[in-house]
């Protein structure tokens, strides 16, 4: 899988200068690129409009991380008065916890997501967190209504706005490798969107 | 219908000390009291849960705050990169456009609708916005999924840490003013939950 877009909105104080915050995002960076399908080292979709499924690319990457000693699936709390809820894929450093969120849901659910990193990181329960998702090109072989990069390009201005003075709030757009209209198509079902 | 809760989160610069801007607060406020259901003046609401939709209150809030000279259903961009999108209603005033958003989906939905706020007002297209959302023992009566004002408390701190010289944001937390299990339920359809 490749990475087309990175930014940091947020990369303030001490944690941002370490190598063990870079290393953390080589590993993030890793863990994108060796995320492979219908193939040995690339990400070959099969290239049919709204077709294939979120859940089980999200779940490669996850396990991807545990190599690097990443916790998938930690329920936590980032913020007083909220409900602990389930973080994808969470790192221990000595600045406190990194969190990396995955999206699967709408556009909605990403404002939601990057809100939460972004409690959490004030509310001084996390150090930092990035949230993937995928570009335009990628979302619209996907399930129908997942949120995308470029959707979400234009709230960035907001975050950025944030007065924080230690920690980091990153967005990953990511993007298939390869398209082959022969290749199976990805599972779909509890994709995260909302369902009636 | 009541207010139980009222807060703002941004309340910086001029125009947050002008009488005009305690004139849309007011309008705003008066327009949710003569909501009314199943009574001449208060609202009335079957106490069943899940039962009731949330479209026909905002149109009749809508049509309140109409007769203050406000516009319904105003197609604006809140953001460069922004594809335009209705906002539920919005005034003119001296210091550029109002905005009220009336919340009829999930919690997700709420946050989206909040950053479009908080977003508009960073570019300078609008000079405040206001979220209305019912507390939590109205929206048990409401569509399935409903966000709730107690739900998205926990995300308030973020907004007060945005860097924002001139500009309001605000969140009313509304519910209904009695409970009867005679009147009729309130008709769902077009609640602006994701359907897929």
């Amino acid at each position: 899988m490749r990475i087309l877009k990175e930014d940091f909105l947020i990369r303030s104080g001490e944690f941002a200068e370490l190598k063990e915050f870079s290393d953390i995002i080589n590993e993030i960076q890793n863990a994108i690129k060796t995320v492979t399908w219908n193939s040995p080292d690339k990400f070959v979709i099969n290239p049919k409009r709204k077709g294939n499924g979120v859940v089980p690319i999200k779940n490669n990457f996850i396990e991807d991380l545990k190599r690097y000693n990443w916790q998938g699936e930690v329920r936590m709390t980032l913020a007083k008065g909220m409900n602990p809820g389930p973080i994808d894929v969470i790192k221990d450093t000595s600045y406190g916890r990194f969190a990396v969120e995955w999206e699967t849901g709408n556009i909605s659910s990403s404002h939601r997501a990057m809100n939460k990193i972004a409690v959490g990181i004030i509310q001084k329960q996390i150090i930092g967190g990035i949230l993937i998702l995928p570009v335009k090109s990628f979302a619209k072989y996907l399930t129908d209504r997942i949120g995308n990069y470029e959707e979400f390009a234009p709230y960035f201005c907001m975050y950025e706005k944030l007065q924080i003075a230690e920690g980091v709030i990153g967005i990953i757009g990511i993007e298939h490798d390869k398209e082959d209209e022969n290749v199976p198509l990805i599972k779909k079902g509890k994709d995260g969107n909302a369902k009636k």
